[in-house]
């Protein structure tokens, strides 16, 4: 396939969140984006609640906004016809969208990408619903969609997984492929990791909530944002890279794993887990804090168009 | 104490890669700075090594340096008399940490305090080598520690750590207390139960190094960079915060949490790892790619000094 362009037609499924953040990603960077909700008010609303996250996305300066068009779709139909990718945002219930897969698969062309957001589904839930499952990938972006650069890729077509591929590079994503098909991705099944060894600490009077996040963010979460977990073990490994770190620590890495923590949410756990996020939160609403995050994740981006990641 | 001057004496014990990049950064932020190693090769060419960590900290704008005294001492009673503040760097080697604080504790005076950059070991590791244990804090820093702010404090005597801890601030880092003395500390213990899962979807298959590694550093890394974990699950509750979160999803994280991998570092993991991180570092010496993580944390911390984390 060529490079997409202005004449790539995207189809968003679903004005949450999720869909509106894809369809203003798109619509930046100069595709024709149809978008579709079953819900009148949430569609209405769509184009209004695109405003903070095109205004986002022209703050990052390497993205030269070619302000592609944004068609409000009153029927499925008229939003995928014609579509190259149709980027599914429904609810995460497998019901909900065999449902919707069942409507949809109608009106796609041959060589239509079916792409669910889906993060708590896998491919194996979702592609059961199709006559041809080969359409169906996971294109699992992560929060919020137009800032962060990830999209987890799956799918058992080569051809569709390259031209989705391509798609998500066109709109400054940073597609990420999965060998097999798994619970949580490859960022989720991280992040619940890390926050399991975070919530044993917590449990077990090692740090509080607010100290966990201040060491993350001021110490791995900012090397992992330019440096990967296996290639900082490489740099850890001296002149011998990582063989040499697993010669010489890998012992002790395994006995680390051995003391890592195995905690449960019980009441008093959850109590801690809320008393310290609010005590962090300081009095600020979600709403704000989102704008905050934002904010750093613009200027934190603006740093990558000076020194990409290693 | 009153905020800490270009009269604070620090003295650096270990010029090896830890050594003389707090060096660099004391120095940097105007103390006066006594570096001692038992090595002459390495002593000799301390100063020479703090060439690169001095121009990268010049480069980083919240950082107006103010030139601090830099002073080579051959004796170690000449490098800790007069320090308000002594940072180990020895080898990791409790029977060696136990020598030096022995040697170093008779010139020690009554107030100064002790502070070991130890990553392996605890505080109940090294104590029992003085007299007076309260002397003794951890401070981990996170390498590389001119860089990342993150210096992980545990002690016994509150009036130490705090003045230890307004050094620290005073030298631009984010100091972050332990409630308890705790292998790993809080950074490594993170690092080391996000990698266990990295290393597991190698095992299994469902990702390679490049791509868990793409996905760390396009996806939660960068979010973490900017965002702690807690947080980032106070703001995917919507408006119900981290209680909204708990109470909907707690119950799908500990299934998830039951569903991560326990790997081995067999003969085929460990040589996976090394293959994929080979493929990832693509032809660049460690040199390189340490050269190039350097780049993009400056860049990173700079875009700081406009937004500053959640």
């Amino acid at each position: 396939m060529e490079q997409p362009d202005s004449t790539t037609r995207i189809a968003i499924l679903g004005a949450g969140l999720i869909g509106t953040a894809w369809a203003a990603l798109f619509r930046h960077h100069g595709f024709d984006v149809r978008i579709w909700d079953p819900a009148p008010e949430a569609l209405d609303s769509a184009e209004a609640r695109m405003t903070i996250p095109l205004a986002q996305l022209a703050e990052i300066a390497s993205d030269a906004g070619r302000s592609g068009t944004l068609t409000l779709c009153k029927s499925l139909e008229d939003a995928v016809t014609g579509a190259a990718l149709v980027q599914e945002n429904a609810p995460e219930s497998i019901p909900v969208k065999h449902v919707l897969y069942a409507q949809v698969e109608p009106h796609l062309a041959t060589d239509t990408i079916l792409a669910s957001s889906s993060s708590a589904l896998t491919w194996s839930d979702l592609a059961p619903a199709l006559q041809d499952p080969a359409r169906l990938i996971t294109a699992h972006p992560f929060n919020p969609p137009h800032l962060v650069p990830l999209v987890e890729v799956y799918g058992t077509d080569p051809a569709r997984i390259h031209r989705a591929e391509a798609i998500y590079r066109a709109a400054g994503r940073v597609p990420v492929r999965l060998k097999k098909d798994a619970t949580g991705h490859i960022a989720n099944r991280l992040a619940s990791a890390l926050w399991r060894e975070a919530v044993f600490m917590v449990q077990d009077g090692i740090a509080d909530v607010e100290a966990i996040d201040a060491a993350l963010v001021n110490g791995p979460g900012l090397r992992w944002s330019v440096l990967g977990a296996h290639m900082a073990y490489h740099l850890g490994g001296g002149a011998g890279g990582m063989a040499g770190y697993l010669a010489h620590l890998g012992p002790s890495q395994e006995r680390r794993w051995s003391a890592l923590g195995q905690p449960s949410l019980t009441p008093d756990v959850q109590a801690a887990l809320v008393a310290g996020t609010t005590a962090a939160a300081n009095g600020r609403s979600i709403t704000e804090l989102e704008a905050a995050r934002d904010k750093a994740l613009i200027a934190a981006l603006c740093a990558r168009n000076d020194a990409p990641n290693v």
